[in-house]
């Protein structure tokens, strides 16, 4: 552990950005077929190899004329010409039109030699003929009633793209509408830019792919990096290369880099958060490459390293997820970008207005994750999201990162920041709503498009609400009456002012095993035998309940509230999601939980009912009219549906 | 022709979006493994099944400790804790931790039983033993420099995300993000919305696929509907099969309707411009399916069709690939990405003010291609792109469509519009380029991002400028000195007030078949001589510098101007682009054409040199800060290399 790498000369961020741009990761141009083009960028420029049209081409139905025949003709006066033929899309002419003569002429079809115009078929009659019985027979002339200039109706050889002419720029997007050109031109095959390789390394013996199995005992985890970084990849324009998970070994990290180096323009290392595992990277990459950079003055991503291995580029991530994605976001993407030819696109960061006030003074850059949310007047507010890098979950509670600059010792609240998005596909939700964790709510949240759910439990999504930043707050019980929680020193003394936009109960209880092995009855058993409990944590509005009850037993067996909780073994032994106590009863870990009757019908446990509490969702009065707010307000209204389907919940 | 389908009864647009809307093309939902899921959207809510992490994780390096040990320890007064063994990530642990003791610890790696805290290491003092000649040894116990609480340092099983819990919501696009959390959920496979298939039938017989021989001479074209309307479908979150031309044959275009059908959630046909065809398709889907509706009352677009083919729905698009992607984009991509539960992007409409006045009233709902230009202060102008929806060229000289309401008669300059993208990716040029045709301004366009160039002409060049929309117009010659142009009734008497950023010098003359067979000698053969001539259009500047040449011609002589180009065969046989009158001679449909010594060379022809013309970049004077236009004004100054490779061009 002596031996632990230390990056005690931090680079300035600007250095790492130049260190990765002088690393040349553009793979050469190639050719792809016209229907895979779209999203490439054309390696060069395209002239226009013919014309288009190809010859002068009628652009509507009527008939090919020479203007000099129609000068002067009228609805009053027409001039009449003898038809002499027909032409048809898609086939040659197989008439002259002389002068006093014309030809019927489709949109599309060649003008016949001698034409200069056409005339559209709703300013002419047809004129026909008498057989030799003097019965109408076929037409032998039109009436012309209009008159034309030469080119009225035509559009001549090359008057939409001239042989020769430039039609499409190198590094132009191809969207569509460039296909469409493409097409004209007749080419099926474009030159574009290549999408550069990028090969991903990810280290860590406690690493297993998604979709084998996982043991926990062991300490293993799922390698999230190697498919978020790969997507990543994929969305900045490259391609991206997984190869297997390295450990701490030196020889088979060696092996992997140069086989990933020999086959990749960049490759990126990650996954790993030990420092061992850094530590045989760095001698890899010393003894293998060229090690341009290590450490950077940044927070997360200090241990970042960027050089070469062989022929190819090099960049370590740090190993938490959200630190990976933010140093990938920051430093890698845009050159996996610019190799492709591909510009940021235009939605990869928006514009808000810090919630609150952030303070940060550390002397490195910091890239802080942050999430958005749209506030009555539907402008975007900015808060920060801190729940530690190395949580997953703030990958999805974060919408981007805010790039704070070294000197900044704080946001101020309203201040105008700049948030980087995760991906230009990321948006704000519709409904941003915190507090219970409730599997109702859950169910009704999908009826809400686009919501966000940070089950922070009761008191904390209270807080949060009333500090302005969630559009709503689900609260299970009374937190007003819990009569332990420590005064929170920030809170106002006025009450938060919030609306109820909707309410339901639900039942809850002991979790205890199935067929109720301990003979649980109820509160008393917990206080005055020896079963081994488990709670949930203290912001959670169920645990507030579970407190009040204990206080009233208390109180009518005259001991204090204090001397009960003490009595049960693991009132502090807290878990942070509804299902989580019953999960322990499960494993044999424990002898009762606390949950919801819904929970012990759902995972077969058995259940000993304590009594019903309310679960209301609160609204930022501001905000009752948000589009998501008011789905909400509907889905809990419209949710018979959802209570019904759950035990032990009414509405 | 008199069985020409009529659409009298045109039906409001909202209907036909309604019509759309009624026409079901969601297919069922799909499982795409992990790596192939970004860009697809969530058929169904993921709970999580698994805690994250899994066991009670070390955040830190350090040792595991019970923090009752460590209360009260500090810097001068450390707590020395026996040191029992190591616990490495991806390990078992195989200690346990007893009161006055402590195991090393890896970040991620399992705290053993026992612990319940993890000191970091910077706090820690290893203590070594002595082996049995009393110097130093093994580490044998550590002194811990701070005090710890539970849980320090140590992320709890489930702390992440907890098993039963929300995890993601049905609908949820999957960007990086969401890959992370469903690979930290272990997931390798994800349930999400089917893409709906969409078949495209292109109609008509005069159409090539890109990359077969053309025959212009047959009237053929190539198709540029299908493949653009599939980049369109594929864009919209659709999957698009391209399905064989169909002529105007009944039963043909019944049985790849009906296949059509079969195979796809939605059935586009597209392509022909005549009306024929659209006949045929109408009789075959009355016979087939059912039309809901046909005709909508909006320019352009009039003829579409709303039905049922079987079970699959169908739009028919009209034929002109700029009408076809306009009314895919208004009224189809929107049913495709429904279909798929894909969001309509954020970028894919931009507000700009109009740069002038349009008027419009024909009682319709029109859908106004536009383009885009920023002005001085960075604002989007947006104005009219007219070029006929004939020309395919409109889909890179448009940027999208306004859609004007029937009751509209103009839009005022400066009025803000919205306009609807031809693509999410399509966006607004860096610089904006009209006027000459001119090959060295082409090249030098490739060094500029994102141009966009209109060859219109210097006359009409200059014209577009004074009004205020194009940031810089390409000037050959001298067009004030031109003495036949009809004065412009809109021109100002002001000079036009510009800026010359570029100015370089190019040779012209008369292209002549190699080896000129006629001996051309100059100008007087053209008006002495029995020669077939081809010009240039009358914006050119080229042009203009010819009849300015024959206007000396004629002073010398004492003739007029008029009488000199009314001798000259062909002064009125315009064609567009540079290089069009030397394809012209090539084609031996002609003796001699106006051009430049490079388009002689480049082709291979003979040349006759007439003199030397000035080429000019006009900038608008507000705009020559913008980056595009500093851009070119760079490219025209380190430009030798280009005009050094054109033969007769000097800088």
């Amino acid at each position: 552990m002596s031996d632990r790498r230390e990056f005690r000369d931090l680079a300035n961020p600007e250095k790492a950005h130049e260190a990765i741009a002088s690393l040349d990761l553009a793979p050469e141009p190639e050719t792809v077929p016209l229907d895979e083009a779209r999203g490439r960028v054309l390696a060069e420029r395209i002239d226009a190899e013919l014309d288009v049209p190809g010859f002068d081409r009628a652009s509507m139905d009527g008939y090919a004329v020479r203007a000099r025949d129609t000068f002067g003709a009228d609805e009053m006066d027409p001039a009449t010409l003898d038809l002499v033929g027909a032409v048809h899309a898609g086939a040659e002419p197989d008439v002259t039109v002389e002068p006093g003569t014309c030809a019927e002429i489709s949109t599309g079809a060649v003008l016949p030699d001698g034409a200069d115009a056409v005339v559209m078929v709703e300013r002419t009659t047809e004129v026909t003929g008498e057989d030799e019985s003097g019965a109408d027979a076929d037409v032998v002339s039109v009436e012309i009633r209009t008159s034309v200039a030469p080119g009225d109706h035509v559009m001549f050889a090359g008057a939409d793209i001239a042989a020769g002419g430039r039609a499409l720029g190198p590094g132009t997007e191809i969207t569509p509408r460039e296909i469409g050109l493409l097409s004209a031109l007749g080419l099926d095959e474009v030159p574009v830019r290549g999408r550069p390789t990028v090969g991903i390394v990810s280290t860590g013996d406690e690493l297993v792919r998604p979709g084998e199995e996982l043991h926990s005992e062991r300490g293993q985890i799922y390698d999230v990096n190697s498919y978020t970084i790969a997507a990543g990849v994929e969305e900045a324009g490259g391609e991206a290369v997984l190869y297997p998970h390295a450990g701490d070994d030196y020889d088979e990290m060696e092996r992997l880099l140069v086989e990933a180096s020999e086959e990749c323009d960049l490759v990126l290392s990650s996954g790993s958060t030990s420092a061992s595992a850094v530590d045989v990277i760095y001698r890899v990459i010393e003894d293998r490459g060229d090690l341009l950079l290590h450490g950077v003055a940044v927070k997360p991503g200090k241990p970042m390293l960027i050089g070469r291995v062989g022929d190819s580029a090099y960049v370590g991530l740090p190993g938490y997820p959200v630190s990976a994605l933010t140093i990938f976001r920051t430093f890698v993407a845009r050159a996996v970008r610019e190799a492709a030819g591909k510009p940021e696109p235009r939605t990869a960061t928006v514009t808000g207005r810090m919630a609150r006030q952030e303070r940060y003074s550390e002397g490195r850059m910091r890239l802080m994750p942050a999430g958005l949310v749209h506030d009555a007047a539907g402008d975007t507010l900015v808060y920060p999201v801190d729940k530690g890098s190395g949580a997953t979950t703030s990958l999805v509670e974060a919408d981007g990162v805010v790039v704070v600059d070294p000197d900044t010792e704080y946001l101020a609240a309203g201040e105008d920041v700049e948030v980087q998005l995760f991906s230009p596909d990321v948006r704000a939700p519709t409904l941003f709503v915190v507090g219970e964790d409730d599997p109702a709510l859950s169910r009704l949240l999908d009826r809400v498009d686009r919501p966000r759910h940070l089950a922070v439990g009761s008191r904390e999504g209270l807080r949060r609400l009333r500090d302005g930043v969630p559009d709503a707050a689900v609260v299970a019980g009374e937190p007003g009456r819990d009569p332990v929680a420590a005064p929170d020193p920030t809170a106002d003394d006025e009450p938060v002012p919030t609306e109820v936009v909707g309410e339901w109960t639900r039942e809850w209880g002991l979790i205890v095993p199935a067929g109720n092995p301990d003979d649980v009855t109820g509160l008393a058993d917990l206080v005055d035998r020896d079963l081994r409990f488990v709670n949930r944590d203290s912001n959670s509005g169920l645990r507030i309940t579970l407190a009040n009850a204990l206080a009233d037993l208390a109180a009518d067996r005259g001991t204090t509230r204090r001397e009960a909780t003490e009595a049960v073994d693991g009132f502090d032994r807290a878990v942070r999601a509804h299902e989580s106590p019953a999960r322990r009863v499960l494993a044999g870990d424990a002898d009762a939980g606390l949950g919801l009757r819904a929970t012990a019908e759902r995972l077969d446990t058995g259940f000993v009912p304590l009594g019903t509490e309310p679960v209301r969702v609160h609204a930022n009065p501001a905000r009752v009219d948000k589009a998501g707010v008011r789905q909400l307000r509907e889905a809990v209204a419209d949710g018979d549906d959802v209570f019904e389907s759950l035990a032990g919940y009414d509405h």
